[in-house]
């Protein structure tokens, strides 16, 4: 059994920088309340520029930012080509101006559409122990 | 601008427990090569059950597992309602077996679709220090 699912960008990248800007759209924006209360949130954005058949048919890739890489299954890396293109960041929110975030790590591109905003909880998002292979010791962080 | 993004889905949750185990379809078996070099991964997966006009629309709520959650927007809370029903969670690998994982932590529901498998990557996932509201230490970690 296969299936699939809409989603709707609630918002999207307009600036990429030390500190990034994300702009929720004015439909969503209620959405945001209290969200200043958290230092990091978790941002799931769409790959739009590999939102094609091409990558979306990708399933192993050799990571080439890291050195040593072998070839990777896409669901044991952070590829940009995987059959959703979906990305992740845990960013530092430094700042909300109305139904704009200001905040450092994001690893999208302008432009790119906004899926989801979650709080970052450390109680169930972070596990500093995490075992992980030895190439992704280097290059970027995800 | 508004837009929409149609996710295929790659897998689904076949049953829930301590132990839990996802299938991944043997179309996107392959993308999980290497896999089994990681302790923890992420999961993105369909709340499929608020998949309706009437749950995406819901923009705050007052998360009524955690006493003392004042009215909240979705966006700084893990509410299963939102515009886009996608749910992560961080479980750990406990093995691999074919095109089926066993994990531990897992917050998904018994036929969940599944949307992405990430690694997690401690250096650009764990904020052990991350400051969240005070109604977030009761109730579960999500």
């Amino acid at each position: 059994m296969t299936g699939t699912g809409e989603v709707r960008f609630i918002g999207e990248v307009e600036s990429v920088d030390d500190t990034s800007t994300i702009h929720i759209y004015d439909e969503f924006c209620p959405g945001l309340l209290r969200v200043g209360e958290y230092s990091h949130l978790i941002v799931l954005y769409w790959i739009h520029l590999r939102d094609n058949k091409r990558h979306r048919g990708v399933l192993q890739v050799t990571p080439h930012r890291h050195k040593g890489a072998p070839l990777t299954g896409v669901f044991a890396c952070r590829s940009p080509s995987r059959p959703n293109p979906l990305g992740m960041t845990v960013v530092e929110l430094l700042g909300v101006d109305d139904c704009r975030l200001k905040v450092g790590g994001l690893d999208a591109l302008e432009g790119s559409p906004i899926v989801d905003i979650k709080p970052y909880l450390p109680r169930g998002d972070s596990f500093p122990d995490a075992r992980t292979p030895e190439w992704t010791d280097s290059g970027p962080p995800s």
